[in-house]
């Protein structure tokens, strides 16, 4: 029965939406080097001296004493750390090239590190937005819903974490809820927060359900993964220490992520701002790789700048690409997957929402990185999840997709014969030749408008803003649940059960 | 008294839209390569095929005449001609690897070649358009205000043609008003249009005029561009096969940019597309080389695809990016200068056109382009010059122009006493570090939004097209028209008023 309604559904379901199909997003071009040999070893030498000389402060006892362990030099009284530079190449030296990031469904699992980008849904707003509700604090539904477009998206590898934050949920709970959910209505690889040892042991645990595995062999294969954000400049605060210990010591993965604001948390200089970015990053992965070495950790680079005017941050700005590129040299000198992320300032879904996404998904895609976070939905700085720019990202990364592939030159392809047939003067729109690719030789967009403007001024003018409003509501519209044994259903939701009887993680 | 009004309104000028300074367009990154030697070496093998094999219509006879004599097969009582293979790459291998177009003022000349791309405002669009006035039929007093605005913006490096058609002017006299315009209003290069030996041969002496030079000296001097487009498939027309011939003659700029859009004048495949765009570029270089050996020239690309499902064509989609760096190869391959562009479809300036732009701008910018045509105000596939569209490339260009350059490391920017002095869970916002790079450290965008949401909405929700609109009036409100030597100007007008009175040249 289950089964037939799904199939009639699948007939039902709107083909508005022409989506790529799913697939891996790798580059068919090198990485781009924006720093030199010598510019690339400058960074990394100052970072180490600025982890040796400076040091940087964990807040969180059992990280000092496995550094302490480690022969690192703990400043006595105080939280201070700092590093001879051989601890610190020799730890992260261990952390692996790359790893699978498992997925309940076996068919959407990673492999990350080995040359494609793995791309998230946004993470982490606290608001939501779209054209008719307008822009509002985040909730259990939008959350949902945002979940099953991450689903319903082709490009969406997995999930970077809450679309948005359900602010509706108990903070006690809401975790067991949003992990539940997340297991449910989408069958992608998950992210859980590092908010505390309890609510990531929580998540993990209904991963391991979800998946149907014993502890040991969750342990052989990672299935979730946690941002780990320095509180910079060169602090790791209480949570996110634990994030790092309990990640590694379960073999989960940590992405060590350094929020490095140049003229605010970081030198207003872009190459300070890496160095800083760089120390902040190898401190926690080598805490990682003390802690368990061989973890599967990334390097994340975060690294922006401020508006000097009025200090709020900016993001796809030529330097927030500089330092993406920058960032993925670095890691790659570490052979450490690289994880960047689809970021923009704007307001609004309009040209900035559009030209900073660009300058950010291309930096990416050309920097090497090996995970996208916010690839699809991210506004105003990460503040609100938009359902209109989750289309438009999505849009924008099949192309640079589609462009990143190699070109096919062969005799077939090259066409000479039927150059030769149509002959000067004449046209190719009927030709065998055309005929044989009209399905498939171009990308066809999600949202690009190509009428005539006479066309298109009588459809009533429609701005690529109302054509995304339009998609995400057919691709909802569309959605079909994964599907998931309901063995593993029931025990998540016992689960989740027991622990909110328990009275969930106390409250942050 | 003329200075002393030019420095007032210099006092009073607006300072609302803060540009970078003038400078090359320079990439520190080696071009993008999409194709294998191989794959590159299979479509200048095809393209020779193709003028071998099927050979290239040429609808003119001084065009055939000097064909034949350089030994090129021309059937009899035909326009069509074939090539050897060693005919076409002996000519080819004449034209200049780089060259200088100079401008009325020195300042603005240009190296065309020698890696940095100059960059054009929009050219040869119908009609114009802006936020209050609509779209409407091009006419002299936008032509006039968008040249004020090319040549106001820093980032325009010279005109590629009328930014939109006067169709008010007699189209008899309409070139000799329009380039006196260009050569009054802007003292940057300019271009001249090949519709037919009289117009471009006036358009030639406005420049000899403006620059102040004899005869001789403006051949040794190359001071006009001109594009020829072939009409695909495989034609020359008459008033372009003119200008190829009379460019040479005159050793002026000629820019031979087969328009074959993929799918209707060129087959439904990029490497066919691109195979019949180069056999297109080498015939009419090739005769252009022949008529003038060493005659400076352009290798133009701009295959694009038509939209399958209904003909439209399409730009800035993923294959006009992939065809707009093998054109780039190609051209190298040649040794020639690369002429790219700066183009979307979009009817309105929202997403749709900043993505494709930026498509656009990037492919060309790694593409190695010395020349990117269009580069501000093109909308519709080049149907409609927009005020708003001109900021907002220019803004875009001006970002990825700063993305371009170098980064700086070294002691001083690496900052690590800056990073010791503030130290952990510190900020850098009063650092002497950070107000020593106060004014300079990031690049302050042109329409960028950075306030907060409610900021924002309070102001009343402003989109980028809101902030293009007040910065093109910002910008022409801040116009100071370049001087003009009075004896020139003088000879401009008395030559334009001679020939308007000998009835101009013929209606087309």
């Amino acid at each position: 029965m289950a089964r037939e309604r799904t199939l009639r559904r699948r007939r039902e379901r709107s083909p508005a939406v022409a989506q790529d199909p799913k697939g891996e997003f790798r580059s068919q071009f090198p990485p781009l080097e924006i720093l030199s040999a010598d510019q690339l070893e400058a960074v990394h030498q100052a970072s180490l001296r600025i982890l040796r000389d400076i040091g940087m402060d964990f807040l969180h006892d059992e990280a000092l004493a496995i550094l302490r362990d480690a022969g690192a030099d703990v400043e006595p009284g105080s939280q201070r750390v700092r590093f001879d530079p051989a601890l610190v190449e020799e730890a992260v030296a261990k952390a692996p090239a790359s790893f699978k990031l498992h997925a309940r469904n076996p068919a959407n699992t990673l492999s990350i590190g080995d040359g494609a980008m793995a791309i998230t849904c946004i993470a982490s707003a606290p608001n939501v937005s779209d054209a008719e509700g307008g822009r509002r604090v985040g909730n259990y539904a939008d959350f949902c819903n945002l979940l099953r477009l991450a689903q319903s998206l082709n490009i969406i590898d997995l999930l970077g974490g809450y679309p948005v934050e359900p602010v509706d949920l108990d903070p006690r709970t809401r975790h067991l809820d949003a992990v539940a959910a997340m297991l449910s209505l989408t069958d992608k690889p998950v992210h859980a927060y590092s908010l505390g040892r309890e609510r990531l042991m929580d998540a993990l645990e209904l991963v391991r359900i979800a998946r149907g595995l014993s502890d040991d062999d969750l342990k052989q294969q990672p299935s979730l993964f946690s941002i780990i954000n320095s509180s910079s400049p060169l602090r790791l605060d209480t949570p996110m220490l634990d994030g790092v210990i309990q990640l590694a010591r379960h073999n989960q993965v940590m992405v060590l992520t350094p929020f490095t604001l140049s003229g605010a948390m970081a030198p207003a200089s872009l190459a300070g701002a890496l160095a800083q970015q760089n120390a902040e990053a190898l401190a926690g992965i080598t805490l990682s790789q003390l802690t368990n070495p061989g973890a599967p950790v990334m390097y994340g680079g975060f690294t922006s700048n401020v508006d000097m005017k009025s200090g709020a941050p900016a993001f796809g700005t030529p330097e927030y690409s500089q330092a993406v590129l920058a960032g993925g040299q670095l890691a790659r000198r570490y052979g450490i997957p690289y994880r960047s992320s689809n970021v923009c300032a704007a307001n609004t879904v309009d040209a900035q929402a559009a030209y900073e996404s660009m300058m950010s998904i291309w930096a990416a895609a050309q920097a090497g990185a090996s995970l996208m976070m916010h690839g699809a939905g991210w506004m105003e700085g990460g503040l609100t999840a938009s359902y209109e720019k989750m289309v438009l990202d999505a849009d924008m990364l099949q192309m640079m997709k589609r462009f990143m592939q190699p070109m096919k030159i062969d005799d077939d392809e090259l066409g000479i014969d039927a150059i030769a047939e149509v002959g000067p003067g004449g046209h190719f729109f009927g030709s065998p030749h055309t005929l044989e690719r009209y399905e498939t030789a171009f990308y066809p967009p999600i949202l690009s408008d190509w009428r005539n403007f006479e066309t298109w001024q009588e459809a009533g003018s429609p701005t690529t803003y109302q054509h995304a409003n339009k998609a995400w509501k057919a691709l909802l519209a569309g959605y079909e649940e994964p599907e998931l044994d309901q063995a593993i259903r029931e025990e998540l939701d016992a689960f989740v059960a027991r622990r909110t009887e328990e009275g969930g993680a106390p409250a942050l």
